[in-house]
């Protein structure tokens, strides 16, 4: 039988990134395209002893259903780390546990955003949380961006010729797929910005911790005495992705419907998941095995820029990342880098195309991602070298 | 600040039911409100070994991104098992592995129903599926329920009468509340109305497998040769609901649009959940535990009727379950079993009130649902015994 899809997800489609990561899959293929994690830093063993400890002597903790919140300790483990690394943490405020940093995206846009009303988004932004806004049937309007961040004259603007903005979504830190950092000043601009305009911000900061050398800017929340700003943050950049682990921290009147909006959703994120964080949490250094990711990514990310450096076509410009996973590269000179990866992927070598982050998927875009947590140098190393032949020879 | 909550969540409203499990985690009180099963059939040991292996010596495999579908051998293993056990599987059905039960009729509900449009249920019917759909703007339509399932003159009048119907959700076995099972005449019936009117059904089955003599009516999705049913399962009831592990098996031309929208919404379900269920799989008989569940509940279900047998006022009106988790209750005489619930707490015992299960929640209800699953027996036999002793007087 033919079906009718909802208007909501009817304005999704199957994403060229699909078809893209298909290729990426092969051992063969050079991937600069995705977003994971170096898993040599995935401390395998200490989960495995925590994992078969906690199922062996907590068995019912461990298998029986939780509440929906998560699991308490976790939750005030995540509240203490939160105010000594990011000074986050109002008395108003409450931390839910997620199945994943996304779900506090897809469940903020269920709670806040009617079919129509707007959210504004940097332009360009993480796929995953312009298709949790599009999958609400939310209007997308973007701002663009400047290297330190948001443009706010262009959000005032854009704000104003919109109607019933409800959210401001920002990857302030080490943004996705930028790699550049908004400036205090900005930060500060933006949360007075929401303020006077009754905006919810949602901050996303699942990079925040993968500072190169250490220095940090205030998160928007820390700033945040209104209680209008969502945090959303992650154990997938910090521990291991494949946990689907994340929580939320906002005021109490949001976190306590956020509950009943994950109630319907998911029931509650499993318990050993949960477990395994909280007890690493108690039992390791998490801030050691951070600092090794630190180093892990600053090397690569500057072994890729050395070899940028060396293959790109001269006038090519590229951001230069403190943190984070990701590198964005203009072409410019009209260059659609959509068709482009074509003779990429020939070469077997993958990145994603810029127009993916944007708005209006369509339009072509010279720009593109780069991902430097995956590959060892010498494949990053020879991915830079294969992108520069191709690209010299499409400016030529 | 305060904000605006979106029209789809304002329709939800936090549940008396949330009240009432806060007096079951009181451990001198006697619960049958849950929905929890035996925590002593967890086959803790057996997981706590295999999350240790898959964590020790497939490190990546555990802790890295997965793809949204659900770990592939998983899902064969899965689709073997429907075969098997359900006779389901179509040529052109696909599998996809969920973040618990819950998930399914989240994603189905996300991907079929646009506000406003109207989803059919049983009444009374799982509260969970009930917010779900309130929680996406659908408009809920409610069929009585007869003892052998849903009344299909009253279905096909509310087909009707109501606009935009897009789904009929139904727990065809051992229905939550009711632990009835409609009748294999019904389900052809339902199948059969579904399909000359175009709507979607929804089979909710987590309770199945949990026939306590082993004697199972066919699915409906085992008749489905127009792609017509999108089939829920669970592995929360037949192994442990704290790994928040379910599938959904439907024609892949939901599947696929349904993985977009669990893509936006969690990403993937976590690995170490899946390997853990997979594993168990093959390397235990997953139906000698399912047996001595059947065995089990059986056993529970007996000694609860027993009491009720005994020790209930004459003319009140119960249920009889062939298995799963549940029997429903009528008190009759206009009695108010949310008033009454208070009398229950002051004794310590809890029930779920019956209006907790119907389309409008504020209209009284003389019926409610007994859990007979978590308790011991004799925590059983004094519930129902002081549960008696109220009712007596009630209805005096």
């Amino acid at each position: 039988m033919e079906f009718e899809i909802s208007n909501r997800m009817s304005t999704l489609r199957g994403s060229a990134i699909r078809e893209i990561f298909k290729y990426a899959a092969d051992p063969e293929v050079i991937s600069l395209a995705g977003g994971n994690p170096a898993p040599e830093l995935f401390p395998a063993k200490e989960l495995a002893e925590i994992a078969n400890e906690m199922l062996t002597k907590q068995p019912v903790l461990s298998l029986q259903y939780g509440v929906t919140e998560g699991y308490v300790p976790l939750r005030e483990k995540v509240k203490e780390r939160l105010k000594i690394t990011e000074n986050i943490g109002k008395e108003n405020d409450d931390v839910l546990i997620l199945s994943g940093g996304q779900q506090g995206l897809d469940l903020s846009t269920k709670l806040l955003v009617n079919e129509g009303d707007t959210v504004i988004v940097e332009e360009p932004s993480f796929i995953g949380a312009l298709n949790a806004f599009r999958a609400y049937g939310a209007h997308l309007a973007g701002v663009p961006m400047d290297n330190d961040g948001m443009n706010i004259e262009a959000l005032e603007r854009v704000i104003a010729e919109n109607k019933n903005v409800k959210v401001i979504y920002t990857i302030p830190t080490f943004q996705n797929p930028m790699g550049t950092t908004m400036s205090l000043e900005k930060r500060k601009a933006l949360y007075e910005v929401a303020k006077k305009n009754h905006i919810i911000i949602i901050e996303d900061n699942p990079y925040g911790e993968l500072t190169f050398d250490g220095t940090k800017t205030p998160t928007i929340k820390s700033m945040d005495d209104e209680g209008i700003v969502i945090y959303c943050g992650s154990f997938s950049k910090i521990l291991a992705p494949g946990l689907r682990l994340g929580f939320m921290c906002a005021d109490k009147a949001i976190t306590a419907k956020a509950t009943i909006a994950k109630q319907v959703t998911d029931v509650h994120t499993p318990m050993i998941t949960q477990l395994m964080a909280y007890e690493f949490l108690c039992r390791h250094n998490i801030d050691d095995l951070i600092l090794k990711m630190r180093a892990n990514y600053a090397h690569k990310c500057a072994t890729m820029l050395d070899a940028m450096e060396k293959y790109f076509p001269k006038g090519v410009e590229y951001t230069r990342p403190g943190g984070g996973l990701f590198i964005w590269c203009d072409l410019g000179n009209g260059i659609d880098t959509l068709a482009l990866s074509k003779k990429a992927i020939e070469k077997k070598v993958v990145y994603v195309p810029g127009n993916t982050f944007m708005i209006d998927m369509d339009k072509p875009c010279s720009a593109l991602r780069l991902n430097y947590s995956t590959m060892s140098d010498e494949r990053i190393i020879e991915g830079i070298k294969r992108l520069g032949e191709i690209f010299t020879e499409a400016i030529k």
